[in-house]
């Protein structure tokens, strides 16, 4: 849209052309947006699509409590109204990684150092592509992987290319192969980085298995020959287990604290309303991160992350978990039983039994199109259900896209409401075969 | 530092070089981390530089109260502790937008359609120059302006360009010789913004007057040719006004809502916690900001809007507003006073009266070097102050940065303390000239 000519005319048009930004073009269609719109279009909708969280068991009496305790102290309450430094709260990043450092077995010593606080773990992902991503670089994300994250490699016209995934995560063998074909290129150097979503993960919610879990941060190593490979390890999921017992993060394989970025989030554990969020960084990236957000916002709100200072401390927060993983634990029963009732023993048609997280993926018989232009989509919103179309999730390069499959979410809606919009999908399946 | 070679080693190299992007590079020297680190580093100086808030004055039973009053109802609670919309709170946007066009004596009607809400008005600056600004495009500028923006410009690598100022504001003769320059060069293009404080402005405490606003506009229209010229009005300091009356902003000279990006910010006039700032916005340019910010952060938090949205409504932020005047109007005059009993009279030295804001600037002899290299720097952090070297508010290009001026805050210390602080100063000055 830019012009390089001059211009000696004098005349005032009426309407001047808008030039917005390279990224500013590229940032004004993300798929998101369709599904936004239809759900607002018609809000009596039972929407199985989002990933928002459960409204009814939101922490209002705990978050209550704890502005309250801040507050009644004037030199506590003034400093929570303060600016903050631009990584964020001491005492939130102190207790965040020491219940990190525990949950993973590994010491705490010179983690919170390496520890900043960002609006959301969005945030902090957002950071690392503007930190580590030029154009046509390239990060290896699971195939299918969060479509979020896909609009942010874009936003910085970097490419998401996918590897394959089974019951255990992200293939290894998948992930070599790609490397390996990029080196063939004489490309190595556009990977910048291995993203996964290694609990409960979205949209599939598989967990990454421990030796998975070796194996990825092996392979990023052995391949950061001359220059490095990072691995980003998406823990947003991690609270919210139904099943078993809690495994060690991708930190917990990274001894030197050189290759693997991990973030988190308090948004699907306790509130995403407080929107708090964190990351814990190799060293030689933290500066350049904490200088990126200085200039995007200087910092997150201080008064968010006093609290969440004190409702971690407070232990409140473990008791609002276990709240959460019951009311979920409900939920996610319900799907699988709306499942069965609809789908059981259907030719073609399977689902992820998952441990934790707020996902079930759905695939249906190959013939069956679950895009937004197929009579699938348009059909379920008809008989008065949204769902999120699997292909949304798949990157465009690598590893192919499922055009059969769907995310249903069991975040939102009562246990009810998840029978009754699984029952729409069913009849609306049953009306296109 | 990418290499487009491949490589066939299979050996893991110790180290590994690391590769941040470009802009992860531009980033990581920005001069305001000179001032933070000498301020960490001897915690007993008395800063006359950073421009934060009053500590004493913080409002911290308003924000109890408010806090207590949304918790202390089920729904209202859960509502601000879920998820809001990318573009912000709708009672928050309708306030501000209320409160707005009262101020500016305009029609409030389709004013919050086009208003966001963000983490501090300087993530509505950063997102401006994201969607608008490619390497190589200009933002006109004040010389000197808001240091901080130009580090945002520096990000997104465009270019800030200064044009003069006088006692009323930006010179429209100079923005337009500015303009003219371009064009003769073929460059007007590239020409994307022009940026003011237009309130007792970071860092010269200097208002625009009414009839600079007007030409202003004006200007940013008629050279809006082919293409258009966005005028960006940052009102951060505007509530804060100690004598005379407010004036309407940019947003009241723009009839059609098509070239003025206003931005506010209750950082300084509430609590930079809380961190909400917003903006209003020309509508073409609304969704491609609201998706930029989408990919950032999916919103800011919506319990500190929730709030904010409370406080203002309930009058508690004007009532803020008229304690922190009396506060401040208290500090600049000691700030004043304790030049003129420093200063007053020497040859060639001189400093702006503010009406409102947060800054006095100095102007010392011309063979006084104020910035971090010379003399006087290194000698009045050995007095016991900091202040911010003129020199940084200057952008590279345009109108000569002045290396003898200072931008003094008086916002954060005590009028005892500005004495003091302002006393050091004057000794360090008297020891190296």
């Amino acid at each position: 849209m830019n012009s390089s000519t001059s211009s000696s005319e004098t005349s005032l048009s009426a309407e001047s052309a808008i030039r917005f930004s390279q990224r500013g073009y590229a940032s004004a269609d993300q798929p998101i947006s369709v599904l936004m719109a239809q759900a607002l279009a018609q809000p009596d909708l039972i929407s199985l699509a989002a990933g928002f969280v459960d409204q009814t068991s939101l922490p209002v009496e705990i978050v209550r409590a704890a502005s309250e305790k801040l507050l009644s102290q004037p030199e506590v309450g003034a400093a929570a109204l303060q600016y903050g430094t631009t990584a964020g709260h001491s005492g939130l990043r102190d207790v965040i990684c020491q219940r990190l450092a525990e949950a993973d077995g590994i010491s705490s010593e010179g983690l919170a150092a390496r520890c900043m606080v960002t609006a959301g773990s969005n945030q902090l992902l957002h950071l690392v592509a503007e930190a580590i991503l030029d154009e046509g670089d390239v990060v290896l994300c699971a195939a299918p992987t969060y479509l979020v994250f896909m609009g942010t490699l874009a936003g910085v016209h970097a490419t998401s290319w996918s590897v394959e995934t089974d019951h255990e995560g992200m293939v290894p063998e998948s992930i070599e192969a790609t490397l390996r074909q990029f080196e063939e290129k004489g490309e190595l150097h556009r990977v910048k980085a291995i993203y996964g979503v290694t609990y409960f993960d979205n949209p599939q919610g598989i967990s990454t298995t421990p030796a998975r879990r070796a194996a990825i941060v092996e392979i990023a190593k052995r391949w950061s020959r001359k220059h490095k490979i990072y691995v980003i390890d998406d823990t947003a999921y991690r609270d919210l287990r139904y099943e078993e017992q809690d495994e060690p993060s991708l930190l917990a394989y990274d001894d030197m604290g050189s290759h693997v970025i991990e973030t988190g989030t308090f948004s699907k554990s306790f509130s995403p309303g407080i929107r708090v969020g964190w990351g814990v960084i190799p060293a030689e990236l933290f500066n350049v991160l904490v200088q990126l957000k200085g200039n995007i916002d200087f910092g997150s709100p201080n008064f968010s992350q006093a609290l969440m200072a004190e409702i971690l401390t407070s232990g409140a927060h473990e008791q609002q978990v276990e709240t959460l993983r019951s009311a979920y634990c409900e939920k996610r029963d319900a799907m699988l039983a709306a499942l069965e009732a609809s789908f059981g023993g259907k030719d073609e048609v399977s689902w992820v039994h998952p441990k934790g997280g707020l996902y079930v993926w759905l695939s249906l018989p190959e013939a069956v199109k679950t895009g937004p232009k197929g009579q699938l989509f348009d059909e379920a919103i008809r008989r008065g259900m949204l769902y999120v179309p699997g292909q949304y999730c798949f990157p465009a390069e690598g590893v192919p896209g499922k055009t059969n499959t769907i995310r249903l979410s069991f975040g939102v809606q009562s246990p009810d409401r998840i029978h009754e919009g699984i029952a729409s999908l069913a009849a609306a399946v049953g009306a296109i075969i």
